[in-house]
């Protein structure tokens, strides 16, 4: 049954729009680059959140707000921040609105201007850090392990549902350290936090690693990464962790008391992962009926679709339904019922494809006589005749199984599209080939870099913290190389 | 042990101030009027979040995200919404800095203005209706039961932490109904669900009642309420659930073919409660010492303090509570051992107090001798020596009845603040003297209730849904009267 979704094979790009929007997961807001995140959408969401936030706590991390708004000047304070990160921001210039004196609606009161204008919060760094300067006064006030859910805006020209939007929803922790090593100990404690959520949660493999210089985030000593591969060979960035150094620290003059007596700067880190963790999961597993989704993170896990000719026989169907429902809830699975007779099956079957709901159980009249029931999977399409007796456990395991079979798919994509090239025209071969990520040896400086970025669109995603150690000459150069590094096309 | 609070007694909103800041919940930031949530107080509003998202979901919400900026123009479609709405927004006139040519930081580039201003959300009603404009075409797209976490803006000059701040962080629900019964069972279901949460959980006795024309909310045909008081004699309104009949259906034009195959208007309503319930919180229950958390909203409902005179010692006591902590962990509760030896016990004890923690139990080389501990309430600081056997159920109960106690107390609290008066004279008497809710006849009008606001500062709180139904005269006009209502000074 079609979906009227365009081919990823034809139009990805088109793919991943229509998917977005028919699977009820988001739209475009009347407001320019801001969109709305429907409950189907929000629910994958919710479920990210939760597996995450119990993460941060189990390492010892704690929840606080701080404010939208950051006064102008704290963005000039920390040099390089302010240098790299994008100004491209939503400013509040006014305070209060008026009646139109002509009578047309509303205006901005002129009268109302603020004296220092408010950046409406890019990323937190600034605001957490001054005050951060009154919370910490010695060694014994550290560390201080904080992360805050929140909106952030950074004015975006060329949006798209969830992987770039104007606002968008992400966590950010912030943390200070009394010592460089404690701090480079949680930036990578968290890369390995956000690692194990991409691959145990959301089935998506990535690659750890750091970013180049130029990729580096402004502010930032070292950029840790973790980098994911979709199935059109683009690469995604899916979370980031900085070891800050003590540049926040010196911008905003936050020194203590160290153990010996002698006054320090503070050692800091930030990590984020954002609602584009919700673009990713869709791009890398989704096929042309729609969403597939992993079952640690499927709003809806398993879907039971009665069948009936009658009245009498829905009554049937839907009290062994019921009690199928109970027991699957009793071992935590999320169920759903549709039992609602304005549409067939067959549009039923469709529906809970698009929506990607891992496994569909039908249940008719003669299941019930026979003791049995069909299940779908929603991966693989494999359907089975099953018995009803120890349904709640097999369902149990098959979701399980599920999880492995769309990681272990995303997995062998993902060596399939790894490529090592020797020479810059094997480079750019492969790229417009197959794309994917290609090892190819760098001479480390920013020039080589962006010239392969303006020829081919390629950036280096990560240098692999793992792997790729041996030597050779950079693609470009010539100039040797230690290792090789990962570059891709990328959202 | 002295934490340097005021007393209640002599400055109330001294004491209130000065306990959010020592007790670690919240203080204000570098950008007016917004408050930083620091974690001690972040944890009640994930316990409070964590309780009301569950009362949603089980009565059908879904949770989704819509944007944080208005357009300007949206803002004027709902005539009374935007008559009544205060004026005072955050406005978001450019969308980009850059360098100051001059060399002084960052600017405002003058280029990147805005062609529409935007407004930081101040609640959501306008961009939520034309939402659901392209949602609803038929009967069947209905109910929509969608409620969102958010942060609001609303630029308030007078700010007080939690009670009133310009950014502040709450959830709105906004539904959409084929029928008025329906839109109004809604409104009156959601008024419980606070009252409930209320009562239930922050052990805060309410009233429940609508507001007049006058406190309504704009845009709303009626607005419930639930009100509570405070230990100054001061209410709080702790929620409102609005019934919003067809206003902003009209004003978005968000029309539906009924069962009859009849274009007709949509039923609307939204609710809402805030971080200010966490300063009704402080203000209800808590005393000269400090905080008093009912423990089913406390962040730490049991601390275990081992005493000690050596590093043996202290290993004994701390594998005993190490023990006790799992004991009553594997019941669900919520417990710390605080085993820092840089601090006294005294210390510990008055920290605690003030940051009102239910239980406090005290674990010594004695006890563990004799197999008993000591066992401290926070809300009425009695203490007792309780065999340690079969403590964890002891515990258990014991949280529970403090629960109780602290609600009946406030319950009596308000009981013996609520007065019934029959003349002007009285009223102000009892307002000057005891305060609390005056309950008084009123003619109906804003008239009279804008004479008694100018004259006396006090407002009517709500017409109560229950009670109050003697005939008599108004208080100022001497008119007729059907019932009385409920008169007090509020935050």
């Amino acid at each position: 049954m079609s979906k009227g979704l365009p081919k990823r094979s034809e139009d990805y790009a088109g793919w991943y729009n229509e998917l977005v929007k028919k699977a009820d997961l988001a739209e475009n807001s009347a407001v320019r680059g801001c969109m709305v995140i429907k409950p189907y959408g929000f629910a994958i969401w919710e479920n990210m959140q939760s597996v995450l936030d119990k993460m941060f706590k189990e390492t010892g991390h704690s929840n606080a707000y701080f404010p939208l708004f950051i006064p102008k000047s704290y963005l000039s304070k920390e040099a390089s921040h302010v240098e790299g990160f994008a100004k491209e921001c939503a400013v509040v210039t006014h305070y209060r609105l008026k009646n139109d004196p002509s009578g047309n609606g509303i205006i901005v009161d002129p009268d109302a201007k603020l004296e220092e204008e408010l950046i409406v919060r890019p990323t937190s760094e600034t605001l957490i850090w001054s005050s951060y300067k009154n919370w910490i006064q010695s060694y014994r006030d550290l560390p201080i392990l904080i992360n805050q859910w929140a909106n952030v805006v950074r004015w975006e020209m060329r949006t798209r549902l969830f992987l770039r939007t104007a606002e968008f929803l992400w966590q950010e922790g912030h943390t200070a350290h009394s010592t460089q090593q404690e701090a480079i100990e949680e930036t990578e404690r968290m890369l390995q936090v956000y690692a194990n959520f991409a691959e145990n949660y959301m089935a998506l493999p990535v690659i750890k690693g750091v970013k180049s210089a130029h990729e580096r985030f402004a502010g930032a000593i070292e950029t840790y990464c973790i980098e994911a591969l979709m199935q059109d060979g683009k690469a995604l960035q899916a979370g980031t962790s900085h070891f800050l150094g003590q540049n926040f620290a010196k911008a905003f003059d936050v020194q203590f008391t160290n153990k010996t007596g002698a006054l320090d700067y503070v050692w800091g880190t930030s990590w984020g992962v954002s609602t584009r963790l919700i673009g990713g999961l869709i791009m890398a597993h989704s096929d042309d009926e729609g969403l597939v989704l992993p079952p640690r993170l499927a709003p809806i896990q398993v879907v039971i679709i009665p069948i009936h000719k009658n009245e009498e026989q829905l009554e049937r169907v839907r009290k062994k339904a019921i009690e199928l429902q109970d027991a699957l809830r009793k071992k935590g699975i999320r169920v759903k019922i549709d039992d609602d007779d304005q549409q067939t099956p067959g549009w039923k079957f469709a529906e809970y494809e698009l929506k990607g709901v891992p496994i569909r159980l039908v249940l008719g009249p003669r299941d019930l006589d026979n003791h049995t029931l069909e299940v779908a999977r929603r991966d693989t399409k494999e359907k089975s005749i099953e018995k009803i007796e120890g349904i709640d456990l097999k369902i149990e395991k098959l979701l399980e199984t599920i999880q492995q079979t769309i990681y272990q798919k995303a997995l062998a994509f993902r060596q399939s599209h790894t490529t090592e090239v020797n020479t810059y025209d094997e480079f750019k071969k492969i790229l417009d080939s197959k794309g994917g990520f290609i090892a190819a040896h760098w001479d480390g400086t920013s020039e080589t870099e962006e010239k392969i970025k303006e020829e081919t669109k390629a950036t280096i995603r990560c240098i692999p913290l793992e792997g790729y150690r041996d030597k050779g000459k950079c693609i470009i150069t010539g100039k040797p190389s230690e290792r090789r590094v990962l570059f891709a096309r990328a959202y």
